[in-house]
């Protein structure tokens, strides 16, 4: 039995990450998906909660062939601790998958055996991108599971990431 | 669809925790199980981390036939903000379950329905009986699932418990 | 123009609080009024939460011909920094008033003249058996300012008390 | 009785807020306001400490014909209790009065009915070009009340702003 | 080269510390002392702070002849993590020395060799002891170092303990 | 005797560091060496653990001629009590030594005697310039002591700083 672990802030869950899950899946048995910094939210950069990602990833992978743990993980904003805090809140894994660079590098640190997530189109799914075409209203539903769609319809959203991004150009007053 | 909401520490998740999902399960669709001081571990009242916990729960879980989410939550060590905390954590629900006098309190106040779990077992089942029964090695194994025998067993739990027990009698040198 | 400060708990504030700001206001020409520990709230020893102390001493404080200034402090845990951290939510202060030997002492290590606070019937109105008594429903109105009585009533404050102290008893589950 | 709730970080507090104080007491009886990232001073944003702050809209509020609360409140850095922390720091209130798009997102999300402030002159009082001046040594006096003039003058506000101001310039060694 | 590291809350340092020192000097080049719950002061069972704590030990240190590193270190209050923390405060090393079954436990699912530190004699020299003489008069200079006596003279520590001593039974007004 | 004070965050510790105690060993007896934002490593600013630093500096200064003391000390996030927490984690000084302006404004605040530290080539020595030539593969080992050059190799430093350097290019995903 083989246990991976894939680390991201899902803001929000792509195509790009169900990708990945699916070619992790045919390494792995079972795959935890850790949610990084969980309590961030009601920013450009996290528009989401923890609970409305955890609902995006466990339906956006009801059919995904894989036993899957869905883990919230807080940021606790010292690097030199992030390991054994993430395995604190895991299930117990054997490999991580990253792309990120200091992840990667903490984990090699840390002795864990890392790879490199399978390839996919950066282009089209980075996360910032989605986000932006989120507050633009230029279509960003074709790029996203139909669960993201719908946790983001459920929850206003769009509305939410509208009143955030006036934020910033707006001053302190 | 009605969502619930368990919280619990589950150090660790018994027979008498089962029980209760179980009677749940008649109630709801689907149930968030929130891991309770996540962040604790390696204490005697909370031997367990949260990824260990999120394992016992997940695989004691398995053939109940009901949609569950396993969700570890840190404390904040602020009772006015801990059901926002909880609700940002967990996918939404409508009915929180809890015995807890204190839980129930804070969930009502925040205008949350709460249902007292259906009873159960109380003196056969107490976690800390059960955490007690561990450390004496008396029979503690037919109180808790047998997925939770088995992490217990896999993780060297029982060594663990017996080395922390003998801290406090040990003094600060 | 000299102005004091004054730090407590006030769980409640009661009528001995009230009769040490009578006596302090012969001193001084303004007073702060410190809320220590103002992030805890709903255990048996801190059941209010810091705005309805706020509310609870500024009602209480309205006939007392004095300026005061009331202001939540949250503690820092961190003994070696508390006085700093108390200057920097308060305003400037020359005298503090304490019997508490602890706060005398980091007071005068941090070189604040501290006065202790004038005596006050401490048998009768210590905030624990205030407490004791508004959970046990024996007579506590007569010993704190009516407009406490008026907060706790508002905020349905002998039921939460009720609740908590059911807590400890109740164990982990 | 209604009670009004203001959020801002007053860096320094001037005379647009001062109109909006004045323009909010013709809706409410009392007022309570919260001065936010309350733990921050000494820098660019927020030169003053809370207890500075405190000072600075006390003395000025004082002939507003109005019952007002100054409550300081710390960051929790985590925008999902927010509403709760505030909550608890301060008086009930039954409206929050703002015109930034993110506190008005999360009172919204929280059921709080909130008001945009009433418009003030944004080009002449904008915190930031205040704060902007004082370091220039240009006129800011006629900007903010008098009260916070003398404040700023006790705690050689001036001599502090300038200092911090070169800090970042000056680099790491 | 071999490095060896020492956990202790040095509250004080005594002889019975300094003779494990001596000992482990035997085994190792060098030796880290980590001042362990640096961040408490200022309470019965931690009343000096870690700068006063580095003092003691580094001149009880001066003629022991081992390269030594005292390096204070805050809790974090989370197990799970306390091994990382540790290491990232405190320049490598190969061995740590406890009799804290704790420490050991954490240490040892870490990986790292624990040794358990000389035996030296519990019944005069444990740290509560000590203070409990130090509050009540009795002798304890003759059981810590010469160095001790000097730093606990010189910041008025009999004083502050004896005030801080007091507070619990002071209740809390 | 006369102790001094001198606060940085080395990262790493160089020759104009080196200099800098040469000359403040002129003037006192003892020094004690701070570093500040202790719990941060592994990002571009800050690349080294505080252990890691402990070592540089303590090798680095095994030549001097001046009792030293070299303490970890983690950032509180608040300016306002920020002196009292570096008093408490050190031994006792008369003397802070800075060029860092807010540094200076906060030990003045506090009435401490600050002395601008003796004059170094800021242009050559600066510590963003070294680290950018660490991570470039330019020439930065003359720049910083022999100690400091062991200890980056034995951690691998470069390689860390090389991968760190990545990260902020890759984006969010």
């Amino acid at each position: 039995m083989t246990r991976g672990f894939l680390i991201g802030r899902f803001q929000p869950f792509h195509n790009g990450h169900l990708s990945m899950v699916e070619r992790i899946a045919e390494d792995v048995d079972e795959l935890v998906v850790g949610i990084g910094s969980a309590g961030d939210s009601h920013t450009r950069r996290n528009p989401f909660t923890a609970g409305e990602r955890v609902m995006m990833i466990s339906k956006a992978l009801i059919d995904v062939d894989l036993v899957t743990y869905v883990v919230p993980i807080e940021d606790l904003e010292r690097n030199s601790v992030w390991v054994s805090h993430v395995r604190s809140m895991s299930p117990d894994f054997e490999i991580a998958y990253s792309n990120n660079p200091l992840v990667i590098q903490l984990f090699r640190e840390a002795g864990v055996e890392v790879r490199q997530s399978p390839m996919f189109n950066r282009d089209t799914f980075e996360g910032t991108q989605i986000r932006e075409r989120m507050v633009a209203d230029d279509d960003w539903e074709s790029l996203v599971p139909d669960a993201v769609v719908s946790v983001v319809s459920e929850i206003d959203g769009l509305e939410r990431m509208e009143m955030i991004n006036r934020t910033d150009a707006n001053g302190d007053g």
